[in-house]
């Protein structure tokens, strides 16, 4: 083990430090601010260990589920964050995000580059259940705080029901029972008054 | 599986968002402001999957360690943040945290709340190989922290580097070559005059 070894590590650790910095549309459910990326992935990893169980996968290698939660944000230090609503935006987003990722994973170490890159990629292509829970719960966790805010990120922006359904359905190929909590929270918020029924 | 797990499940991740809301004495190394409990338990899952390598223990349950990391501060939603070198609060800071685990974890079905006080109980007593290392990583980031913001947090409490050295050397308990590296860090920091010598 070099210490140059350690000394690109460190540095790698000190850099995503930018994370917390990184504001979301969501807010927290206590002081109603903008959530940061940093603080929303520990909630995601909080989220993933609680609700495990209800993944369709019954064998979930759930430290993979938490590697992803832990660094499929870290490309929004360059890329900024993309508002899940924001169509015109979401266009150029993988191309902007995959430059991020070519930088912030080059400053580790040639094989934690590649292991992190390898981690990353699965959460974007979506194609094993790790990758299928993982963006269930990074969807479900937005949807617990802005039904816990009366709907404030929804109503911010516009937002109905009709594209809250159709944003947050995919929940249903990492857990079906997460999304079924989902439509029932996201019917209680349309009932309250908190979400538009229609455009 | 009953709907009643699943809701009380979700009221404990609804719960834990005041950890957000929880500052610590370290700055964030960009904007400067105070770190809250939940990107500082981000920071140290990131720091944990990049620094395992490094552990005393070459055959580490990282999955282990990041769920101690994940939910070691929950208990600061009740107990408040003890600052590491204020000696006279800490001296209840135990008792305080017990209280508070107790109320915190008691928001899960009884299953998970045994087992996350468990993995609590685990972090708390130093006893095994996964609880060192989370713990040597929960010292060595504030260190990096504190050295990346010109000891910003040691100058304002005016601490020294006796204290500091004091403080940290535990890492070696989790990681000898961290511990060395936070070392070298704090002699440097010395150096530059960012850390007071002597009392």
């Amino acid at each position: 083990m070099t210490h140059e070894r350690l000394e690109r590590q460190v540095g790698f650790i000190l850099e995503v430090d930018k994370l917390k910095e990184v504001f979301r549309q969501t807010l927290c459910t206590q002081s109603r601010r903008a959530e940061n990326d940093a603080e929303h992935s520990w909630h995601l990893c909080l989220a993933a260990i609680v609700l495990a169980e209800h993944a369709n996968e019954p064998r979930l290698d759930v430290l993979r589920v938490l590697k992803m939660l832990i660094i499929h944000d870290l490309v929004e230090i360059d890329a900024g964050d993309t508002f899940a609503y924001d169509t015109a935006r979401m266009a150029g987003q993988h191309e902007r995000e995959a430059r991020a990722a070519d930088r912030v994973f080059g400053l580790l170490p040639a094989d934690q580059c590649a292991s992190f890159r390898a981690l990353w990629d699965e959460f974007e292509e979506q194609a094993t259940p790790e990758a299928k829970f993982a963006a269930a719960i990074d969807r479900f966790q937005p949807v617990l705080l802005n039904c816990g805010t009366e709907g404030a990120a929804w109503k911010r922006h516009g937002v109905t029901a009709d594209r809250v359904r159709a944003r947050n359905a995919p929940i249903a190929e990492g857990s079906a029972a997460l999304w079924d909590e989902a439509a029932r929270r996201i019917s209680q918020a349309v009932d309250a008054g908190h979400l538009g029924a229609a455009p």
